[in-house]
């Protein structure tokens, strides 16, 4: 990053409530998280972005690691004859498709298709693998790149290529299968609220909003800083179907033939982007502790000697902290304190921490919180375990903080009146009840550009009837603008 | 793995002696390693295969950090006249190429190349990144999938898409960047030494050998179980090659306008296919502790009821060698030890541990080394501290006899007789004095099928004449027929 004064530094963010999108372009350029590329709807991740990443990686992997999965990886290209077995997988995917038509110099015989998602390629593989009952379940994952085409793109929420990781189960039964599916759907809930501090819904995808090819899709929906929803999670109950149309069967206790019962389940590099909206102010980007690459941000502060009188104490607590366990860099560079300091707010690092020589004579340190901005003197004696209290106590906050917005912008609706002031005023959830129809659904997308996010699981009807009609209410459906 | 008795299980394997190339194949599926994909030329990576290259990561990515490297994301798709830019480069590597003609339903103004490897869109975005020299060094590294059209391929050695690593540096000046392609593959070389217990050759690539685009290419290589040698990694001094093309300049420290110095290098899932062809035996698979998913298995022996006499037991020492941080798994399936003695043999762990009713009466447990098959009894009391430096001398053990296989596979010849009968017999490395001309090198591959892997690193000229023709020689070259 070029030397700029403070003050062009910071104007060069739009403020948040003027315009929430260019606010998040301008957070993701200026805090280095990724950039556009030559190639079309596709971003480089830069090292800043991807470093929070790896810790959104480690952290569900080690879940998924936990609850008995495996990783594994399958091919990149599926031949196009593959794609199309299952027929409701090929018609929602085929038009975001890219193909491979040459290689190695000549034409192919047969077009291959850059994974959008794997579902072909594991159904392929399991009915080669699976024969009897022993041989299941089988729990795998692939932390993998995958292809759509978009035409609107946007950094880490909508990417022609992004990066994800992708499920895919095979069980015995079909109670399996769901409890598989619910069980990740919870993982992602608790992951999102743990080491996201991002607050989501768990709910139940309606018919029109399922994978293409699944039998029910469940989903986890945050709500973002301008009160768009972001779908961040998806676990499909795939029932029989993959297997039927890949004859994936099995040799059941009972000696008799049976399809498994499948599951495919994902995140990706939106979590990013979830997370940028979802905690970001007008300084830029705020990070949880738990995805931050760094945790703290030494600051030296001093005279033009400050490499003689403050960096070597500097260094000292630079080390404490590491040993402590905490992700902690030391800014050395030669630029004025107030500059670094803008930068790293932008970066979102948890917390500041800023000595100088009166530091050093009072044995304290200069501390300062991204999330409340509020400034706090700490002894240096001990300071990595109050760091590390401090750290937690930021993270709770995030999440907290989040919730807070969450229920102050869900709201209820029963007519639709209501439910059009409520889209039209403040934005956020709105959940009304409905009757379950498609066409309705339809309607009041067109009519208010809200969508159906999801619904409680095996929720009761709400009784009364649909917002929209006058037909009764099957569901309790949360809606909201989405991106 | 269905159950089958012990014999046919093992005969399933061919000899590494009649066959060295299907016991290979034998070895990779029979140990779950890969499986053959619909997809011409590409592999899956089965769970046990993914795991030891997610240890191979791990440790190379833990080097690459501490050494100042950041990890990025970049496209998989380049547009085609990126990746013209470069002559050479692109000379190279358009025959290998898989072309993205249509996505979205329509036919792209421009093919996109599927990344065969990412100089082109590194230097695109460096070019965009870097103005002066404060931005410099810039030390970036991808964890990705490639892909190149091949028309002969083998599971891990050589397959359309792999999975590997690629540094893309940029410097100041051409002693830096000479410097850190030369750290790179100290780097490369230790970790094959030390993780992997596969030794390796360090050395120059002939000018014929060298990455397309770049000045210098350095390799390590080694030696596999039929004397054939792998190239295991290689790390390019690009020079300003790929500078002048993609337009890298900077503002020097003396105001200057100047081209940056490159490099890059990389190593792939065909370390997976070094460590089966460098230790494997008939029995299967033989993998060095550090890079093996399990490190220990406990197999409970026992009449019927072992579940309530000797599962216990077992279970407590499990948890043991868990928090001593070693890689452990219980065999709890009803299946016959002799069954499971074989099967994980295959699987090559490192240490067998059986336990039974008269070794608790005893308090030992039995131990199988899989290198040396040694067995021995055991203490119970401290048996994790004991296994622990176990695990330590077998990954020396495994080093040392690659070493001695390594040293009795080399050879030197001074004259062509010599080196024809040395690539006829007891095939291995063969070192000999070389003229430095490409003609030379291509007839000696003509004739003995043998190419020059790589020469000592700043070597003095040997004196004496070319092995192949009667000029001078300039250096010694190691030769070897090679994957």
């Amino acid at each position: 990053m070029a030397k700029q004064d403070k003050e062009s530094f910071v104007t060069e963010i739009t403020p948040r409530s003027q315009d929430f999108s260019r606010w998040y372009l301008d957070v993701v350029r200026r805090a280095e998280l990724a950039d556009y590329s030559p190639v079309k709807g596709c971003m480089v991740i830069r090292p800043y972005g991807y470093a929070i990443w790896e810790l959104i990686q480690q952290a569900f992997d080690k879940e998924f690691k936990r609850t008995g999965h495996q990783n594994a990886y399958f091919p990149l290209f599926i031949p196009e004859s593959l794609l199309t077995k299952e027929a409701e997988h090929v018609e929602g995917f085929a038009p975001q498709v890219a193909y491979v038509t040459h290689g190695g110099g000549e034409e192919l015989e047969e077009k291959l298709v850059v994974r959008p998602t794997s579902e072909a390629i594991f159904g392929t593989m399991y009915a080669k693998w699976i024969q009897s009952w022993r041989d299941l379940p089988i729990l795998l994952n692939q932390w993998a790149n995958v292809v759509r085409w978009e035409k609107v793109t946007r950094p880490f929420l909508r990417t022609t290529e992004f990066l994800w990781q992708e499920g895919h189960t095979a069980h015995e039964t079909a109670e399996e299968a769901e409890t598989e599916t619910r069980m990740i759907l919870d993982l992602y809930s608790s992951l999102s609220h743990r080491v996201l501090a991002m607050p989501v819904v768990k709910g139940q995808k309606s018919e029109s909003e399922k994978f293409a090819g699944a039998l029910r899709t469940y989903s986890i929906e945050a709500l973002m800083g301008d009160g768009r929803a972001l779908q961040a999670g998806t676990s499909h109950n795939l029932g029989q179907n993959f297997a039927k149309a890949f004859e994936i069967k099995f040799q059941a206790r009972d000696k008799s033939v049976q399809h498994v019962w499948g599951t495919s389940w994902g995140v990706s590099t939106r979590l990013v982007g979830g997370i940028i909206m979802t905690h970001g102010d007008d300084s830029g980007l705020v990070l949880p502790p738990a995805v931050a690459p760094h945790q703290v941000v030494i600051i030296p502060i001093g005279r033009e000697n400050w490499r003689e009188t403050v960096l070597p104490r500097a260094k000292e607590i630079q080390a404490e902290l590491v040993a402590a366990g905490i992700r902690v860099t030391l800014d050395e560079r030669d630029e004025r304190p107030g500059w670094k300091f803008s930068e790293w707010e932008l970066r979102g690092v948890p917390i500041r921490l800023e000595i100088g020589l009166k530091d050093i004579e009072k044995a304290h340190v200069m501390i300062a919180r991204r999330d409340t901005r509020e400034k706090m003197s700490l002894p240096m004696d001990g300071v990595a375990p109050r760091l590390r209290e401090l750290l937690d106590d930021i993270q709770q906050n995030l999440l907290n903080r989040a919730l807070a917005f969450r229920e102050e912008h869900t709201q209820r609706a029963s007519t639709y009146d209501e439910f059009k002031a409520a889209m039209d005023g403040r934005p956020g959830f709105v959940i009304s009840p409905w009757c379950g129809s498609a066409d309705c659904e339809a309607q009041i997308k067109t009519e208010t550009q809200a969508t159906i996010r999801n619904m409680p699981i095996d929720g009761q009807s709400p009784g009364g009837t649909c917002v929209h009609c006058d037909k009764p209410a099957v569901a309790e459906a949360w809606f909201a603008k989405s991106y």
